[in-house]
């Protein structure tokens, strides 16, 4: 019997998101979070198991997945995941399969989890029913599924950071990949769900309102973004810190900041003696990043200091591999 | 026996701070705490009473009132305001006089308060001994006064607003008055005690090495300013106050927010309903302001709330009287 397994990556924004709606550069970073997604010839059916819910789907229909799931009370991060899962199946017209993702990504954080889902899927896929697409093609074909799974939405600085790992320049086009050095960062979720959508009308509707406020704020994140790049390339982590937390402040300034961000962050800053932290990502609920001190206790006190902010903390290095046939 | 009190206000900066230095205009307000001074006549000494010091000066020596502060333990509040009379009192060679100084302004908390000890402590003793100066010649004389004290620093804005009262736009030039309606605002103060001349070495740092990053911030700022100043006028609170959290995100990004501003801001915002809060004057420590719901009961939610994040709330009214004769 036929067994593919795949995995891709999780990201961060480490700079410019929202900002570069208005064509200044943002930086993303794959992370060492992974999603694995395994498939198995199923003669006869289309299984999709999530961790904490399992479909058998006769036939292709979308609604027969939403009837399912309304009526059998299965977490909607687990819904959603199966959405996903299959989009992909469907795009491809996959039957007689045995999908099993598992992810090592808090959904809903805005660490790419969704993006992430469907390229393990379609690059376990791609693998096991020998579809030949390329990495460019895996990549593409992914941010197709998310923007019809997200009815237009889906980042494509997202998708092809799950696909080719590494750092990923947004920049008026499309993203190029970058080399730069690895970054240790502590990771700390809310545990509050975000609204990616929501929060980028909120920003574009303040933005309409006062231009001439919100253009020199976006000027400014994108000037952060160019300078961050040199710093990472010195490895000059305190400066980069400094502007990790001016790009917090400005993402506070278009109102995507909350209360338990913040928390997150000062407890980051103080008792965890990060060199730096802000949101990440699209803000109103999701995660911070920090930069940790880089003394040997350096890690346990940013992620101590989190957790005791009610955050729940991760270590991830940035800039690693994207996917890959495990 | 010839008595004389004066009293003059405290102030806020409603909008505008630190960006100010750049030519953008900033924009402050005097607030109903004020500083009561009264002076008699005391033959043959010097006398100066704060509320938990008294002091009776044989000469004018600054020196003598250091000397006695450091060896009886008194506040160190108590010591600076002493200061201030001390100096308005030696810049006229006023003797034979008792002054007593009371005031309902937390001091080190960015409203003002030793501008206001000054204007007071001078309007009293130019009545008193009828020095015959102008309110001009009173706002630059205490000016002068702020400026010695503090080795140079000093706003001239806050010696205008306890001097004219009302607000006050200063734009790369002389401030000027303004004519808006009065404001409701609450006043959360950290007691956390902040350092003016800290808190603007850091920024003008910050801007000398990263100045295409803050120079646009600056901008905003400005923009914001302006904005603010229209809105004001049209009495639009909701917009007034969306902007007062754009600049305390912007004030954050120079990086004079701290986690107790923050935390007072986000009480205010939240459970205090207010519809805007920002930190006032340097930062670093001391206030933030909020404007609270309009509703009957939004005054005392908004304060309720900065209590129980840990601050002092006091209710205020923007553009009072400036100095006077009581």
């Amino acid at each position: 019997m036929s067994l593919t397994i795949a995995s891709a990556p999780g990201k961060v924004i480490l700079f410019g998101e929202h900002a570069v709606v208005s064509g200044v550069p943002a930086l993303g970073a794959a992370i060492d979070l992974r999603v694995r997604a395994r498939i198995e010839d199923a003669p006869g059916k289309l299984e999709i198991s999530i961790p904490d819910m399992r479909l058998v789907i006769e036939g292709f229909s979308l609604d027969l997945i939403t009837e399912k799931v309304l009526t059998e009370d299965i977490s909607k991060k687990a819904i959603l995941a199966a959405r996903y899962v299959y989009a992909v199946l469907k795009r491809f017209d996959a039957s007689n399969l045995r999908v099993v993702v598992e992810s090592e990504i808090p959904p809903s954080s805005g660490l790419g989890s969704s993006a992430s889902v469907v390229v393990a899927t379609l690059a376990a896929l791609n693998h096991h029913q020998e579809l030949g697409l390329s990495l460019e093609d895996l990549a593409w074909e992914s941010h197709q599924v998310e923007k019809e799974v997200q009815s237009g939405l889906g980042s494509p600085m997202d998708t092809a950071l799950a696909t080719f790992g590494g750092y990923q320049l947004i920049q008026a086009g499309p993203q190029q990949s970058l080399d730069l050095p690895e970054l240790d960062l502590v990771v700390g979720w809310t545990g509050v769900p975000h609204d990616t959508k929501f929060e980028v009308e909120k920003v574009q509707n303040f933005r309409t309102k006062y231009p001439h406020i919100v253009g020199p704020i976006f000027e400014s994140i994108g000037e952060i973004s160019r300078e961050a790049l040199n710093l990472m390339k010195d490895g000059q982590l305190e400066e980069l810190g400094q502007l990790m937390n001016a790009n917090h402040g400005l993402l506070e300034a278009i109102g995507v900041g909350t209360k338990e961000l913040s928390d997150l962050a000062y407890a980051a800053r103080g008792a965890g003696e990060a060199l730096g932290a802000k949101l990440t990502g699209a803000g109103g609920g999701g995660c911070i990043i920090a930069i940790p001190p880089t003394d040997p206790q350096g890690l346990v006190k940013t992620m101590t200091a989190i957790s005791q902010a009610g955050g729940k903390p991760f270590h991830v290095a940035t800039g690693c591999e994207g996917a890959r046939l495990e």
